[in-house]
Order: C-alpha cells, then structure tokens, then sequence
C-alpha cells in the first residue's frame, strides 16, 4: 500500500469516527455548536492533535488550535482547517471535512519533517466555533471574533432561541478557553465541499473559489397580540404570523426582480410565539437572507424588502421591529494562493474551475488578517446542510492531495517561494 | 361582613394564590399541560378538595374529581369545574376561575348542609386535564376522554412538540392517576370568563351560552427539501416554508369569503425544520382551524382550504401530508338549564345575555353524557388567551354568586324541581 493510500485510509476512517458524533439515522449528522454531540467531537479532535504532538490552544470563545512551531517562533504562520459544528439534521462532511484533512495533513508533515529540508513557516490548524449560524447567530463566529470584527464578549453574549448564551453553552461543555488564540497567520487555506452543484454538473473534481457573493442578514419581527382563535372577531386580530406569511412571499419573489439568478433570497427560520393551535400568533420572528455578488443588487432587494415588510405590518396593523440587519460585503480571495492551487492541482493531473462561494465560510473574515482560500471538492447533486450530503471517496482523496500539497509547498519553500515554483 | 362578602374574600385570595403557578411578569400565567407550574396547582387544588373532606379521585388520564355524596350512592351528581391548564404566557382567569368557584361553592354548601333540609343531590367537583389542547391536541382533551369521545389509552398516547407523550409527562408530575373517574353526572355546570367583547359591550355583566360554533382543527404539513440558503440554485429549492406561507395567507383571506363574520379562521401554530437562518426549510407543519356555526360554511371553507393547500404545495413542488383533519360539529347546551341560569340570575337582579361560545369548553363534551352549560362573565377588552386577560372583581363575585345559586337550588330541590321553581 502506498503512503497516499494509506493516508486516504486514515481520512475515511477518521470521517466514519466523526459521522458518529450526533449521527442520525438518515447518514447525516446533528451536531450543533455547544451540544453534547458537539463536545464528543471536540474532544476527539483535541485527542488527535496532542497524540501528533501539537500544541492545543482553547481560547475563549471555543476555537481549538492545533499549533506546530516547525520553523520557530518568529516564522510565519501557516493556518488551516474549518469547523465541526453542524446544521440541525444537516451532512456530515460540511466543516468536518476541512478539519479532519488539515490535522491529517499537517500532522503527517510533522511526522516527516525531520527528513526534509529545514522548514520555511510553521503550521496551525484550527475548528472555528459556530460556523454555521444555526445554533447562534451570527455565523462564522469563533473566525470573525479572532478577526476582529467584533470582541470576544459580545461574540459569548449571543443567545440561541432558547435564551441560552453561547458563554454558557460552552462553559456547560467544558470548551470556554483561557489559552491566548494562535498567533496571527500569515495565510488561512481551508478545504469544503462545494454545497453547490456547479462542480459536479462541469465535470470538474477540484474547485477553486474566486469571489464570496455579498451577504445581507436580516432578522425581524412582527409584534400582533395574543387572542383567543375561536371568539375574538376577525376584524379585531392583529396577527403576527399572517404580516409574516406575507413577507415570506414576498422575498420569495423577489428572485423574479432580478434576472439570471442575481439574487438568491430566503428565509430560513421562523419563530411564532406563543405557537399554540388555538391563540392568533403575537410573535413571529423571520430570517431572511439576501445574497448577491452585486452590491446594488443586495441593496436594492433589501429596499423592496423592507418596503415589503412595512406594508405586511401596516395590513395587519401590528409592529415590525428589525432585530439584526448585517451586511457583508463581496470580495476576492488571495490570487497568490489561488495561482498556487492551481498550480499544485496541474501536478494532480487536475484543472480545477475557478467558483464563486455563495456560502459563507470562516476563510471570509480571515481575509481581513492575511491571504486566505477556499479549494472544494464536488457536492453529489449539489445537496448540502441536508443528510445525503457526500462527496465521492476518490474525490475527497483529491481535496485532500490538494489541500497537502499546498501545505508541503509552503513548508518547504515558504508563502512567497512556493508562488513562484 | 356578610358571609357572601367573606365566600367573594376567599374567591379573590384563591385567584391570587393561583396566579403565582407559572405567573409571569405580564401579570399572566405560563401553565401549560403536566409543567411543574400545573403540578403545583394541581397539587393546591387536591388540598383544598382533601382540606374540604371531599373524596379525591386521580383518574388515568389525570382528571382531579372531588366528590361529595351528600345525597347517598344512589342519587344523581351534579358535577361543576373547569380546567388548571393555561395557554402558554396566557391569563390567570380561563378555566382556574371556574375550577376555583366551583370549589369554593361545592364546599361552603358541603359546610352548610349539616342545616338545610335533606339533600337532592351529590356534588362533584373537577379539573379536566388539557383543555386548552395548547401543549397536547386535540384540546378538551381530558373531558372528551371522560365522555368516551375516544379511550383513555389513544389520549394518553398524544405527543407534544418535543415528542413527549401525554402519559409520560403526567407521570413526571405524579398525576398519572389510578382512581376511578367520578360517576356519569346527571347534569354539568361550567364557569367561564367569555373570552370574547360582547358582553361587554352590550352593558351585560353575566353570559348563558346557548349555542356552541362548529369548528374544523386541521393539522396539515409540507415536506421540501433541505438545502443550503446560499448556493443552492433558487429554481431548485422546494421550499416548504414558501408553501406554508401561501397557505397561511389563503386561510387568513378566507373571512372575506363569508359574510357577516360567519367564519373564524385561523392558523395559530407554525412549527419549521431544520428552522435554521442558512437552511431552505424542508418542513412547515400549520395548525389551522376553521369555526362557524354553519356547517355548511365550514364545509365550504374546508374545501377552499385543501384547494389553497394543494396548489401551493404543487407550486413550490413540495408535498402535503394532512396529519389530522377533527371535525367538531356545532351544537345547543341544555335548555332546563339554561332556564335555571336565568331564573337564579333574576333573584340576583340580572338580566344575562344570550350568547354563542366560539371557544371550545369541557362543558361541550360532557353534553355528550347529560345535560351541560357555560355560563359566563364579562372579558374586559374581550381579551382571552392573553396575560392582559382579565374580569371586574365585582362581576367575578356575581359569576361565582350565579354559579352557587344554581348549586344551592338543585342540592335543594334537584334537578328537575330545581328546574321548575
């Protein structure tokens, strides 16, 4: 057996392990930040990095880092991997693929660094905390917390919809960190699966993204009051969920105001209060999303949609109270890394295609503290944050190869010098 | 003090202690079905049915009965009560107040009895569990297993929102019973706030219910996809939330398509999956109720219902799945009663208002078994379901005054002399 296939062995196994943490009978996983499940896979993770004798860091918002000073303390950092929290019911390779490869791959180059030539950066991996935004909101938000974009304490004081504060949620699993975060990286590379199905649908086994789309996030509320269904007279409702209802129709339809699939609009959750058959609604609480790599289209259907909103509550004749409402912006990742990808998957027989990330993913806020990228590997029919949610095994391989060569290019001959090879 | 002035004294300070079961901040309660909150007032009620020399019997489905057999086995039960369950975050008054009036009246005229003439009847005192059908469905579900609308074993099979069966939540609270249920009543009285403004409205301080609406409980819901909000193409997504949005709009419109407010119509509960911000919404389950007294209007809108269901299941191309579809057809509470409610609120120099009850009651079902009323004080505001819910102090007096005098008069003279006094 060769020492590829014996790694691609290793990663398999190691996904199989992971499936189990909140497994389900469906073949996805259910692993929400801050759960039991959540913790199980924490736990292992940190197992494997102390047994490839990394140094673990915790920090105080859960984000687990694996550091390894191969090339000493004044050398550049090299940073990778993802998360390993999951939606509600959601596949099991988003986040934990990225994660269980980079520890693969960067626990290997340690293993065999001792024959090579003398190392040019050091290495970090790292699973950012509550990635997906399902459990709190907003997403990505262990990476934009060691980003900067907001501190720390206002990051723990997030709820969940029960109330429950992620500072508490993490305590409660052992997981809120003392340790000082990894030392700022001087490039973040992170493995996913595509979540889309432009891959698989051209034909191509590796992606490279280019842009992030331009996100808008709003959560909103509609305030009506609580009455009885059966014999408060229809003209005196004020009914929260019929204003919200409307609304949902209606940022459904503004993919139609924009053509060739400029917009992508949704509304993921709605929460209605008190929730009860027989009481006209007094609470509903919608997040929608609106996202675009064009500026003036987010900010354009975020008029209609605000227009849209106000109407709702003016018929029903309840309140609109507009709880979050966070914008963030397209942009590029590194072309020097992209071109090193590329350049590391010709060696791979492989001609990636270049994609836009209409998801959002925790190399997005690294971008504002050095080069960051996202390489993927096809999702089967497109299908993610759902149970079928696969990738073929060869092509996991291949992400991995990707994502190791990387690594080993920079190891060997720096940021700067693997570029230029 | 009048002995009517210190039975009003006791009534108030027995409201006050029970509001402190699950009160909320609102000045409302939050007691839904088997909580803690419910337990404790449960508990409180078996002591003062224990403290009143009542026989307390548990049944298997959680019903509280307090018996007195001041007449002999052999004679007929009058049974009185109501219900100790709330809406979530609803008021203080629904169903505790008759619970509460019921006993006071059945124990100060078990007190009194040593001094009038021989008794014409037993008493039976009772909470039903689960009217408000909030946290279980279907509501009145207690009373309507008492009635043999169903067996105790199916009702106890009834899961919540979170997949706890009914049985296993009231065994958690020590109120899964082993008692008998008390003995089939020869007639049933209710106390009720009206949940609704006419009432009020009309100068009347007292209510007999004479009709109570039909009404169609339709639990339906739409099965999509689960997909990630960002890449996922939107000509792709099957969403089912989109569907559930359609449908909440079309029941909502569907007043306007009888007159004179000859329809109720409503979708109260709205429960989504994975209800995640970043997920499209792979099922979107509604409860939706449809009242009227015109069986032929809920026959109709029932129709136009499932039409809307369907073609807004087949436009976001998700399916329907109708998981429960109860019919309880409309119906007239006794009418000796009824005249027995008027002639006692005459002697208290009241002239009660004829009303129809759209709410559904315990009273409903046990009409099944015997002769059963409501009747009713005022809700300032008509407000019902709500913390805000809430009766003048003097017209709670005049409903318990009412409910005692009708007691006072069948335990005098029974029920049929009672009737032609």
């Amino acid at each position: 057996m060769t020492d590829a296939a014996t790694l691609h062995d290793k990663l398999h196994a190691r996904l199989a392990q992971f499936a189990r943490f909140g497994g389900t009978p469906e073949g996805g996983v259910h692993r929400p930040e801050a759960t039991e499940a959540n913790r199980d896979a924490r736990r292992a993770f940190v197992e494997w990095l102390k047994a490839a004798g990394l140094e673990v860091r915790i920090d105080g918002i859960g984000n687990i880092f694996g550091l390894a000073a191969l090339a000493g303390p004044d050398a550049p950092w090299v940073m990778t991997g993802s998360h390993l929290d999951s939606q509600p019911y959601g596949g099991r390779l988003d986040g934990t693929y990225g994660v269980l490869a980079s520890t693969l791959a960067v626990e290997t180059l340690v293993a065999r660094h001792g024959a090579q030539r003398p190392a040019a950066v050091n290495f970090a991996v790292v699973s950012w905390t509550n990635e997906e935004g399902a459990r709190y909101q907003p997403s990505v938000l262990g990476s934009q917390a060691y980003a900067g974009v907001f501190d720390y304490g206002w990051a723990l004081d997030r709820v969940d919809g029960d109330g429950v504060r992620l500072r508490d949620a993490l305590d409660a699993i052992g997981f809120l960190g003392t340790d000082m975060p990894a030392p700022r990286p001087a490039a973040f590379l992170e493995l996913h699966i595509e979540c889309g199905p432009l891959l698989e649908r051209a034909g191509h086994r590796l992606g490279v993204f280019d842009r992030w789309w331009g996100c808008r996030k709003i959560e909103l509320r509609f305030l009506g009051i609580p009455a009885h269904t059966g014999p408060t007279p229809m003209a005196e409702r004020r009914d929260a969920l019929v204003a919200a209802a409307e609304l949902i129709g209606a940022v459904n339809a503004l993919q139609h105001a924009f053509p060739d699939g400029a917009l992508h609009c949704s509304v993921g959750r709605c929460a209605v209060k008190p929730n009860s058959p027989n009481v006209v609604p007094s609470e509903a609480t919608l997040f929608v999303e609106l996202r675009s790599p064009d500026p003036g289209v987010i900010a354009d259907a975020h008029d209609r949609m605000q227009d849209a909103a106000r109407a709702a509550a003016d018929r029903q004749q309840v309140a609109l109270e507009i709880r979050r409402d966070e914008l963030r912006p397209a942009g590029r990742f590194s072309t020097d890394l992209q071109a090193l990808a590329y350049a590391v998957a010709e060696g791979l027989g492989q001609s990636p295609m270049r994609l836009d990330t209409i998801a959002a993913h925790d190399a997005v806020p690294l971008a504002r503290l050095c080069p960051s990228l996202v390489v993927a590997t096809p999702s089967i029919g497109g299908i993610c944050h759902a149970p079928d949610e696969d990738t073929a095994p060869e092509d996991l391989n291949l992400g991995f190869d990707l994502l190791y060569g990387m690594l080993e290019r920079v190891l060997s001959h720096g940021l700067d010098g693997a570029r230029n090879l």
